[in-house]
């Protein structure tokens, strides 16, 4: 039998009392380390998280907590190479893809090192100046943000073992909130790994980081009216986590990052082979094979004017026929596995809710490279496409979560919007074109259904970031079917993790809260 | 029968089907009017606000819809004295504590109006600056802010009819929101007749306000995923609001202002017939008294240093027993009724969950003027006490929504933390000292804990806006008990009502961005 990882809980390795889960490889098919969560004392878990982690970290200002953070970040850098070798192992992922997750977890992570130095030696925030209550200034309001006395309970999804797990505790702990994570069970060791370096180093207070792999059962009946939630995962659990009564009755915050039908569009006027019509194609195509197309922000839906639709197909199917898919350790290969054998049947079921649509690239056209078809987790891209978005009710609210997207045409401006619109709310969309009025207009349309609205102008063609590739700098999360949540956004994070207060008191109290602050 | 109140609902006034409920004279226990809502199309009346009512307001700028709020404003004070007639009969109310309601509820309207100027002839808003996203300057991410694209119900509590009102709607109309307003049945008429009066004055594009009075059955069913709710009322209440299958569903916004008890404090050095210490029993008193203590802001704890509880006792005691209690009407009366019958029962019941701990004052020794104890819904205050504040579980989590308030001693600074904090999360907490330096320090202590700390010093004595009194320029809401929610705040309310986005574009589209907005 494999290894079965302990939990790291109120200051100690624990292991759990049962058979664990067994964590596999989606190659190969192999067992790697099993997991569990039985017979762990949450409650004292979550008590000595509050108390313990959380008052240390109370103790330490801002700058004090960045350099811990940084700290941190070197353990990870001195760590990457087994990093990369367990995801390989578990997420059956190229190296350009684990890099993703990997590297991306770790810059997210300095990025909070670096935004957290520039708050410097204070304990809490001022938010905004004081403003007069009265017709004189001898009493006024100050707004201040103070870091929440509870726990930060972090629910991951599997798709991002590292960076899910970074660029929500990164703020947190910066703003003083002890941690708990609970990665999702298939990919759980890169979580589990990471936080034991960063534990074994010694470089947190204890108590301030714990982790807890397996079964979430229990978990949210911890929580206390100060403690707050962030999750990522289905739209299914995000219901189940609303409406828990712990959460309900304590008014727990809740952040939830759940399903999305991401957007890219090609505005009017963008003739086939025209510069934006090559950057759109080349993006589709590259967020559609980019870690099997496992990320939540992947383009799901493209959209461009009907005249272009005909050359898009062949364009981005052209791109897709030559990805080579396979087994990650062989060097040819550029698109590894889906991560469980569950997704593989979820991006099976989620094809065949969507037969009817034209198939524009086939996956099945892709032989497998290195790995064995019946044991893999291994499909290859497919295109889908229609010219009658308006009767294609499905491919509106159907998150195919692998290597799928569907092409489709539209006739005006006002038509594109509104097919758009039916995805209900989405994490991201990218729109492409060379007018800058019209990118700058289209933006500010789309601004209210997604949490990112991603502009590609040639002149950008080297520089931007990628449809898909989120940047700690901007918000993370969308309305509606998205889940409604916000994360990062440079210190905007930060306030989901403090509580705001309004101080009403004479000028001369304002003035020593400023200074103390 | 008394008159049947129509609802306002898509464009036009309809009347319920049904036999309707009766609203009372809390004092003389006749009935004044019904309302009803059975019968009403809530499906397109829903519709008819997100798509007439949005797109109009949506087509305005901010300054315009300013500009539009402040044309109601002046239809509210050309009609005061109906307001003050209604809050007379309906909520059993003396003139002052009507004019907490009604001017309190224009002058919030009127502080949004002005905020609004401010905001200027554009459509969306800025937040913050743009961030480069590489080396260099050449793709960058500005965040926006602009208005979600759906309706805002309101659900509002029985004891601020006007302003519950208006604190809301103020800031989702700014923000380009079209409202639909539920007032609590018991004082639903003088809502109902704020927007009948604006409606009729033509001030606000039709679709903007709607007003539907009785039972609440079915409007959350109508919620899509960008609507937004906000709700002042119970925490049995919210409980059902935030699992209600269409909010978990859809991801709908939701801010909840619930239960509180709030705490007054007076810091260790405050003597007995201290400036601070008498401030401190004057403001009891008052906010015991106001509105019949019927405020989710009012003090309910009270903690003093041991050597100051048996003066406090006596001095709140003697500013209680002047207070003269009955018939609004009569002039020599300075504390009208509760609202309902149902409102005597719960303070009654309060007062029976809260036996055991000392009675210092008496509401049983007022006899009522004008008033018929048989009919009147009117009830003396009631100061509590006790000198074991860490024995009495039920003073921590019994809001007698009335005019009752338990004083309770602490041992040092720590001890009335420690007790503020079994509130659980509350409005508001009050710190009355002279030092200014310790002053500034609990209120730092404080603030995690409530949406808002009110510090009187000796030199605010005349200039302090009062622990209850809900200022627009700071946050109103708490966590936890108090709900989790954020209200007002200056500009911070106009967020709920936003969506934010990063736009991640090159300069050029960031400029055209800007430039528009």
């Amino acid at each position: 039998m494999s290894d079965l990882l302990p939990n790291f809980l109120a200051g100690g390795w624990q292991t759990g009392t049962g058979a664990g889960t067994a964590l596999r490889d989606p190659v190969l098919g192999n067992e790697l380390v099993r997991v569990d969560a039985s017979g762990m004392d949450l409650s004292a878990a979550f008590s000595f998280a509050r108390e313990q982690g959380g008052a240390a970290l109370r103790q330490m200002t801002y700058a004090q907590r960045s350099a811990m953070l940084g700290a941190a970040a070197k353990v990870l850098q001195a760590n990457r190479d087994a990093y990369y070798d367990i995801a390989t192992a578990n997420s059956g992922t190229v190296k350009n893809d684990s890099a993703v997750d990997i590297d991306g977890g770790i810059y997210t992570l300095s990025t909070y090192v670096k935004l957290g130095e520039g708050l410097g030696e204070r304990k809490f925030l001022l938010d905004g100046d004081a403003v007069r209550l009265g017709k004189d200034a001898s009493f006024q309001s100050q707004h201040v943000l103070v870091p929440t006395r509870g726990v930060a309970l972090l629910i991951n999804a599997f798709n991002f073992p590292s960076w899910g797990l970074w660029e929500k505790a990164a703020p947190a702990l910066l703003s003083g909130i002890p941690v708990i994570v609970k990665p999702a069970t298939a990919t759980a060791w890169l979580t589990q790994r990471m936080v034991k370096d960063v534990v074994d180093a010694g470089v947190l207070p204890v108590g301030a980081l714990s982790v807890v792999c397996g079964s979430s059962a229990g978990l949210l009946d911890q929580l206390q009216p100060f403690d707050v939630v962030s999750f990522t995962g289905s739209a299914d659990t995000a219901a189940i986590i609303r409406s828990h009564p712990s959460i309900v009755r304590h008014s727990v915050r809740v952040n939830i990052e759940a399903d999305s039908l991401n957007s890219a569009l090609l505005l009017p006027g963008e003739a086939a082979g025209s510069e934006a019509f090559d950057l759109l194609c080349k993006e589709v195509a590259r967020e559609m094979t980019q870690k099997s197309g496992q990320k939540c922000t992947a383009i799901r839906r493209v959209f461009v004017p009907e005249g272009a639709y005909a050359a898009a197909a062949e364009s981005i199917s052209a791109r897709l026929a030559k990805v080579t898919v396979g087994n990650p350790r062989n060097e040819s290969v550029r698109m590894g596995a889906l991560v469980s054998r569950e997704q593989l049947v979820s991006v099976q079921e989620g094809l065949r809710a969507l037969e009817g649509l034209a198939v524009l690239h086939d996956g099945k056209t892709h032989a497998l490279v290195d790995a064995d078809p019946a044991v893999a987790c291994c499909v290859g891209p497919t295109l889908l496409g229609t010219q009658s978005a308006d009767r294609a009710d499905r491919v509106h609210d159907t998150e195919v979560f692998g290597p799928v997207a569907t092409l489709m045409s539209y006739r005006d401006p006002a038509h594109a919007l509104s097919l758009i619109r039916r995805g209900q709310g989405s994490l991201a969309v990218s729109v492409f074109a060379s007018d800058i009025g019209r990118c700058a207009e289209t933006a500010t349309q789309l601004a209210d259904l997604h949490g990112r609205v991603h502009v590609v102008t040639p002149d950008v063609a080297a520089s931007h970031t990628g449809h898909g590739n989120v940047m700690p700098q901007s918000l993370h999360g969308g309305p509606g079917r998205a889940g409604g949540g916000e994360e990062l956004g440079g210190l905007r994070a930060l306030n989901f993790y403090h509580r705001r207060a309004a101080v009403q008191a004479s000028s001369a109290v304002l003035a020593a809260l400023s200074t103390s602050a």
